[in-house]
Formats: C-alpha cells, structure tokens, sequence
C-alpha cells in the first residue's frame, strides 16, 4: 500500500466497502459519541467520516488527536446505517473504522480554527495564513483564481496567441504611479525598477515582429494600500496585437473575458459579449456619471436644461446663465415618495453637494401630481415637460443637479447607484459589460490649468498629427476601457507608433523631445525601426476574481497578500538588512528624525 | 476590406489567384530586376513574394522602401510561372502585384541586418534586440521557449496540478545566493526581497492543504553573470506535492519532462521516462565523475586500486597506502593509440593534475600487446586483470587517475566527456536522463572544517532523527537530481517537515534555533500546526529551452536578456535614480573612492 493514501478523503464510496483503505488528511473535527471517536478526515478533495472505537488496537492513539493534526489512517469501509447517510457528502454513504493511525504533523493549539465560521481579525488571518488558507472559502477562492487564470490562458490561446514572459528586473517605466526600485550591486548608486506593466515590453515586442502577445503579466506598484488595490505586486492578463484597429481588439478579447464569466459566473446572466454597447466617455459621464458605469442599473440621467432656463427656481435659473453649466435629471422609477427623495437629498449633502432638487408623481384622486417644492417653482408646464422627457409616471420620482458638470457628475453617478440599489432596479444577477471608448487624450489641472495626459501617454490620437494640431482638448484617443457592473476590468489603446506623433503628443503636454527619449527611449528608439501599427489591453485579475467570488476585499482572492501596511506578517516582510547586504549595495539609510 | 490585412504573408497560395488582397508586413528583402520591383514582405508567420512594375500607380513609392520599413500593400493575386515557383515557401506558388501601398513605419538605417546571416557583436544585438528579435532564428527560439512553457502548463493540468502565483515581493529567503533587495518607502530602513525560488511558499501551500502545486515561478538572484546563468531573473517550473514519496515525485514529473522532449526534440531519441535509471550520487562521482553525468556516454569509471596496490607502479602503490584514496580506471573503448592517449594525458595536466597515466591494447602479430608505461611498471598479469575487470580489447585505452577521490573525481569526469566526445561514443542523436539519488545533508568544508549543508536546508534526512544521531556525513537525504546529457534540469526533495528534525538538522550545521526561526521563521512556525508529509521539484527552464534550441548561451532563448555586466542596453537599467525618489525611500547612496 502507499505510504500515505490509497484514497483521498473524497475517494470512498459504497461501492469500497469491505476494504482496506488508508487515508491522509487533516482532523477536522472530532467528537466522542458514547465513547467512540468520530473524526471527520479532511483533505484538499474532501471529507471522510473515520471512527474509533474502544476495541480498535489504535484507540489510545486517536485518542490523542486534536484539530489539525496531520494523520494517516488505516481502516476498513463499513456502509452507514441508511438513518445516518450524509447526503450532502460524496463520502457520506460510508465511514471509516480506523485500525492505525501515525500522526504526520501534530499541532499546537490553533490560532484559528479551521472548522466552522468565527471570524478572526485581518491580522491573524494573515500572520496565519497557512491555517486560513484551510477553510473552505479560502479553498474555493483560491480554486476559483487558479481555475480564471488557467481558462484565461486556454482561451488565448484558442486565439493563436503565444504567452512571452518579459523582464521583472528592468528599469523604471513612469506610467503615473511610483515605481518600486531595486538597487544593483554590480553599479553602485544605481537602481533597477520592476515594471508598473509589461507596457513598453509588449509594445517592443509588436516592433520585433511577434504579432500577437499575452501574459498573465505580475505588475508592481509601490502604491497606498487600500482594500481593492495589493500594495505591492498585483497581476494582469495582458495582451497586445499587431496590424489592428480598435474593433479588432474588441472581437478578440470580449469573447475571453465574456467566456470567463458565463464559466466562472455561477449562473449569473452574463451580456453576450460581441453585444457589449461602446459607449464615448462624454456620454458616460453624462448618462451614468462613471466612466465605469454599472449597467445594471437602468438608470440613465439626462439634460433638462431647456426645463430650468429661465424658470422660476431662481438657483438653477441663474446657475444657467453661466458658461459650461448643465441641469441633468436622475430620473428614479418607484421612487416616487418623499420619504425616499429626502433620503436622497440626504444623500447628496454628505456626498458634499449643497442638496438634490426633486419632484416625484403622486395619485391625486383625480389625476397625477407632481410633489416637491421644486415642481411648484417651475410650474405645470415645465415639470410636465420633464416628466415627458424621461418617460416617468405616477410613482415615479426624478433628481436634478446643477453647475459645470465636472462638479456633479461623480456625486450624480454615486446617487444613481444608490437609488438603483435602494429601489431595486439593479439586477443583481447579471454580469452588464459596456466598451467605455474616446476618452480624451488631454485633460487641463484645474489648479495649474496645465495640460496633462488624462490617461497614458501611447495612445494614438484620433485623426493622428491633424489633431494634434487643433484644440488638444478636443482630441479624443483609440483608447478604451472595459466596464463592468461598475468596474473597469479592461483598460487598453491603440497605440501610438509614430514617433513624429508621439514627439508631438509628448510636446503638447509640456515634455521636451529629450525627456521623452530619456524616459522611454526604449520604445520611442524601435519606432524609428519600422513599427507595425498596434494595440492592446490589459485586464485586472485580482478584481476580476473578486466579482466572480463576490468579495470585496482583495485580500480574499490572493494567496499570501500584503496587509494594509504593506507588510508580510507571516514573513517577515519587509525587514532590516544586514550591514553586509548595505555595504554590497553601496547603500546607507538616512537615520529617522 | 480589412484596414491592415486581409490575409498574413503566410496565408496564399494556389486558391487565391486572381483576388484582390491586402497584406502587411516588413521589407524582408528588395530587389531591381529589369526595372520590376520584388519585395520579400515578412511577417510573423511567413513571408510572401510582392512585386511592382513601373506601371503601377504604386510603382513611385514602393521604390522608395527600404528594408526593415513596416508597410501595407494591396494587390493581386496571380500564379507564378511554374519554373518560378519557389517549393520551400508556402506561398511559393503565388506572387502579388502592387497597386497600393502605404508606409506603416518607415525604417532609419540598420544597425543590424534581419535578413542574411551576418553576425554582429552581442552588445549591438541588445542594444537593437526588437531587430535582432526579427531574424528568423530568434523568432524560432521564443516561439519554442513560449511553446515548452505551454506545454509544461498542460501537461501539469493533465495531472491534475493547479498553478498558484507566490508573492514577488516579500521576505529574504537565504538559500545559498545573494538576494535582490527592494527599499520600503512605508518602512523607512527596511526592505523587501525578490524570492530566489518560491521554495517557503510552496512549502506553506502544502501546510495550506493545497496538496497539488505547480507554476511557472520567477526567481531572483544577484549572482555574477555567465554564459549560462541570467544576471536577474530566471524561470522555473515549480512543483510540489503533499502525501508523496520520492518515487511518486519521479513517477510525476517524469513523463512531463521526457514528454516536453519527445514534442519539442526534433525527433531525437529520448529515454522512456519511466525507465530513467536512479543512480546514487556516490555511484554517479564514481561512475561519471559528475553528479550530472552525461549518460549518452557510454563509458563508466570503475575502481581499480587491487591491481596497483603493492605493485611496480611505485606512484599508485605508495598513493594506495594513504587513508581514503583510490585508482580509478576511464575505460576507453576505441582509444588504443599513443596519439590519442598522449592528448588525454595532456588534456588532464591542463586541468592541473600531473597526468593521467594510461594503458592501451594493441595487436602485436601473435596477440595483443598492452603498450605504455603503466603497463611495463604493473607487470603483464595486473595488466591483464585490469583489462578483463573493464572488459577492453585490440584498440581499446584505459586511463588511470588516484588520489582521494575529491581531489580527481571533477577532472576524471570531463576526461571521460572529452573521451566520449573524441572518440564518438556519446549519441548525439539521444537526451540521456537519470534521477540522482541519496544525496548527502552534509559536507565537512575542506578549509574550515566545518560541516554545512551540502544542498538545501529543506530535505528530510533518510531514517529521520536516528539518522542524524549517528556520523552527518553519513546522513543521505530524500534529495535528488534530474541530469540530462550532462546538465542538471530539475532538482528537488522530500521535504523536513517535522521541526524537532528540522531544528537538529540545523543544529548539526551550527545554526542555532534562534537563527533558525529568523531565517524561515515563516515556514518554520507554519510546520508546528499540523504539517503534512511533502515534496516536490523545479525545473529550469531556460537551460531546457537552451538544450532543445541547441543554444549554448541563455541570451539565446530569453526576450530582452541582460548582458554579461547585468545592464539592459536597450530600456537604460539600471539607471540613477532621482534624489526625490532616495528621499522618498530613506536612502543614501554611498561616493564610490
């Protein structure tokens, strides 16, 4: 017999009894039942019901065991008496009655327990993981990643892409965020960066001729940690092609990340993917007030302008007589009471805003009326004619903000998820996809009133030079995202391979041709050597692992992640180097004042 | 149609006469003849025949490009004439007329030519590594490298294996190399490491009750660069497993290695996996010299020291009376002339021993004539044991070599490759595999005196506890090593996972417990709840890759490798870093005197 197993401990079933088996795995739990030992056996593959009584030569030692021991087992299969069948268990028609036992690892009193559903603190979860690690949902959550990352992998390449891993000691790539920096031995005072994404790598090898490119790429960023972001390391699956348009990338990798929900969604609708709506970042924000909007949300807000101009609600009104100024409605189907429009409004002022005007449609006996203090403002005609225009009726309720959009419109996409939430109209068992595309190359800060990158500095321009050449703010990218149920999951471009493009992109945002060439030489210098046009994209996995787990917090889909303060308990990590270690790398730390 | 391409330079043939296509791709090649334009365009996947007569409204500006420049033609189809057609080329049969073209990327002059087999300095084919990548040769080794890797993934699947990521930034893990450290910007004076193998973690999985683990991990050393060692980072197929033997970890990995081989070995032999031979590590210095003996060599060294001992050979005879030596005879089947034996002798004075002395057998009219002076000293009748012991005749060499065997055993190892070699025994044609077994947990330091671990701290000593009461010298482990035609390809263990043996082992080599839980303080807390019996191995990947490439330098088979000095010419890294991003990190760099 092995020395271990002759089964796992989801192995047995009616058809093994009478046999001899042997069995590893961990205690479970254990209870005494008028003096015989009930153990449920557990392993990665399930679990077992092994029992001991008094007569059984290994009594005395299964006596011993604990939880989480490590032990192996010899015993005969005996069928359950039909009263006692665990139909829930695949083993559950039989058990085990043990005749040895060897303890394989004992263990000390337990930190956590493994069985049942106490919560512990994030630290001992962490400083423990390898106890964590054993509960059942820390089972299926790591399951689940391996099982995305594998299907993700399979599905590129029915693609007839190839998987090229790039370097992870290289040098910094400033794509916005800090990079992480490892200091080299063999060139004292000078340091290699590990890559914030695979970006210029992917986009070199377009330029060495490979076509088509994925990885389930590792991307490092030395950023804060908060609950959805890993502070340290964090992985991508991601891709690049070359010889495409914007549509191309699009009918190569929805039906991947589509494939992936409808496999892993449990059941959950899932947007057949070459349906999934494109829509321009200016319409997002206007309609959803996200530039990841949740669409499962049916709520789309709109311009009511014309309704306020000149009305007789004097703020809106004035507000109007403003250049770059908007009304735009929430419209809110059933929420047609005031008790939920205060709530609302509420809403609003905590989100910072001086408050949300509405007015909701009541029965009045004889016909519909329009509640609230601003449909008495504007009068019959107008709110009538609001009414008309997003489509509402009795029970209804609809919200308005005002001022130059960029002021409301995130707080007016936040109020659209709650009143879709809080009314019920979110349809919690979909998976709502939608390419957000057009995004502007350019934004200006409001403070320096500086023209920057709004996104990331390789994406090519629509109408190229041309463009270029025009309002800069008015230039829109091949450049695109993914959204779903209020994520972005997909973020990716066309790039911009035209070094005379670049150069000139670069310039309108205030980098001189050397800066550029310092920063990204790399990449801008194969441009000069006969660069296909291309495009990629790259998509989170870590969060699309924790919409298909349903958690929220990161820390849930990752094997051995960083606490919040980006440190390893478990580990050790970071720690104090050696003086040696300091010396080697010609390095001293400035003392803390 | 398609804006870049309706078909690859792959794609036509026969069929296709007479349409109208779209290609792109790069000018792999142009030529004049006779005033008609032909043009080899390339792409990823082949190469396709274009041409343009003065006639084509295109004719102006397809005589403007050069090689390398990345272009988009339309044309037609149309057959080639039959002594024209060109069999070695999928698309030999067809060429395309020009009527369009387009300048995707135009192209500076060449450093280096895609085209041809020019060679060019290592340092300028990184520094222009996206057009070195062009060449054909190096698109062959990544797509072989992409294709192993794949491989391998399946191949683990199919043995029930899921991939989990481990974590890139985290703790020191001495395991024998230098660390990359990482400087904490949250932890002002601490740092992180890069893991120089996921060795701990894994390690942990199993403890997690992962039971199957495998990836395709990178691992992280500051080592001194060399031909066939990357200066950073470097990959490994990881794997490990719980409830195993050592036989069930070859019964495992096996068939995957021998079957990456048999897919990707261009047909070359290769050894049933399940057949490969385990040869002890004592076995293997004795028989090969070599604990990664190259078996398509046929020849096996054998002790001799009976037939010197007390004999005329006044050297061997006084070395025999001497605690610990030994003479060991290389059998040299075909060797039997003074020319040859002379150059051996040679060969093993430049490797810095006196020589080798050496007996052949030649035919001498009435019989055979052992010749040399070895032969002379020891007297016909040792001589003729010595033949019969190594079962040599007529034309054959043996050569002689003593001494304790440490001081011999490596340079009587590559004697026995150059004799192979020189004398055409080894079998090219074949990869030779064999498990190296029972390695030993100690060596005494030859200097110092002092024990150490001879591999990993990690392997389970075989016969546990007692063992180690007994001689550490003595003390084999559950340690072993995958060698193939002279390499070590994978190398791995039964792991320790009982920490009163782990302590003890650790003991023996002088680290205290203290130390002990500093060091693997993460694994070894992690043993103490329950650990179950586990083992497991890793591959390196590059030097498989270099094997089935036929490449003798890692740079061959990696993307963007570093050079010899550890710097990335091409990306610039390592670079200096800004003063802000030292402040941000608390770090000084130290002036170099």
């Amino acid at each position: 017999m092995h020395a271990y197993r002759s089964h796992t401990c989801a192995g047995l079933t009616k058809d093994h009894v009478g046999d001899t088996v042997r069995l590893s795995g961990w205690v479970h739990r254990v209870r005494d039942h008028g003096g015989i030992l009930f153990i449920d056996l557990r392993d990665h593959y399930g679990i077992t019901q092994v029992l001991c009584d008094p007569d059984s030569p290994a009594f005395a030692a299964v006596e011993k065991v604990r939880s989480e021991w490590c032990i192996r087992i010899d015993g005969e299969v005996k069928a359950r008496s039909p009263e006692l069948v665990n139909a829930k268990l695949p083993t559950g028609e039989i058990e085990v009655f043990v005749r040895d036992i060897e303890v394989l690892g004992a263990s000390k009193e337990l930190p956590l327990m493994v069985f049942g559903d106490q919560e512990y603190p994030e630290e001992t979860r962490l400083r423990y993981r390898y106890l964590d690690l054993r509960r059942d949902e820390m089972q299926k959550n790591m399951i689940l990643r391996s099982d995305v990352v594998s299907s993700m992998r399979k599905r590129m390449w029915d693609k007839a892409f190839r998987e090229f891993q790039t370097p992870i000691i290289t040098a910094s790539s400033p794509e916005g965020a800090r990079d992480f920096l490892v200091p080299s031995r063999l060139h004292p005072g000078k340091f290699y960066a590990l890559p914030q994404a695979p970006q210029q790598f992917k986009q070199l090898l377009m330029v060495s001729g490979f076509d088509k490119y994925f990885q389930i790429a590792p991307c490092f960023r030395d950023e804060d940690p908060r609950a959805d972001r890993s502070p340290t390391d964090f992985y991508q699956l991601d891709m690049e092609m070359s010889f495409v348009t914007q549509q191309d990338i699009f009918d190569t990798i929805s039906p991947v990340i589509g494939g992936i929900f409808e496999e892993f969604g449990g059941g959950k609708k899932v947007d057949t993917p070459l349906e999934w709506p494109q829509i321009s970042y200016k319409d997002a924000a206007l309609k959803y007030g996200s530039d990841k909007p949740d669409l499962r949300n049916p709520i789309e807000m709109q311009v009511v302008s014309e309704h306020f101009a000149g009305s007789g609600f004097a703020i809106f009104a004035k507000l109007l007589e403003q250049d770059g100024t908007e009304i735009r409605a929430i419209p809110a189907p059933t929420g047609g009471s005031r008790k939920f429009c205060d709530r609302m409004n509420a809403f609003a002022q905590k989100e910072g805003l001086p408050g949300m005007g509405y007015i909701f449609w009541r029965d009045q006996g004889e016909g519909m009326e329009a509640a609230g203090p601003l449909a008495k403002n504007i009068g019959p005609e107008r709110t009538e004619a609001i009414r008309q225009q997003l489509g509402l009726n009795v029970g209804d309720a609809a919200f308005f903000l005002g001022g130059k959009p960029k002021s409301f419109e995130s707080v007016a996409g936040r109020a659209r998820n709650v009143i879709g939430e809080e009314l019920g109209l979110t349809d919690k068992d979909r998976f709502a996809f939608a390419w957000i595309v057009d995004f502007p190359i350019y934004e200006r800060d409001e403070e320096t009133g500086k023209l920057d990158f709004e996104h990331n500095p390789f994406s090519m321009p629509q109408g190229g030079m041309e463009a270029l050449m025009g309002d800069p703010l008015d230039v829109r990218g091949y450049q695109y995202d993914l959204a779903c149920n209020g994520y972005e999951l997909v973020s990716g471009a066309i790039r911009n391979h035209k070094p005379e493009i670049m150069f000139k992109a670069f310039e309108i945002a205030g980098y001189g041709k050397e800066e550029v060439e310092k920063r990204f030489g790399g990449m801008v210098n194969a441009f000069q050597y006969g660069a296909p046009p291309h495009g990629g994209c790259a998509a989170g996995i870590d969060r699309i692992v924790m919409l298909l787990a349903e958690e929220s917090n990161i820390r849930e889909v990752i094997l051995f992640p960083m606490n919040q303060r980006a440190e390893d308990l478990m580990m050790a990590a970071p720690s104090e180097p050696t003086s040696d270690q300091l010396m080697e790398l010609h390095l001293r730390v400035i003392p803390q004042e």
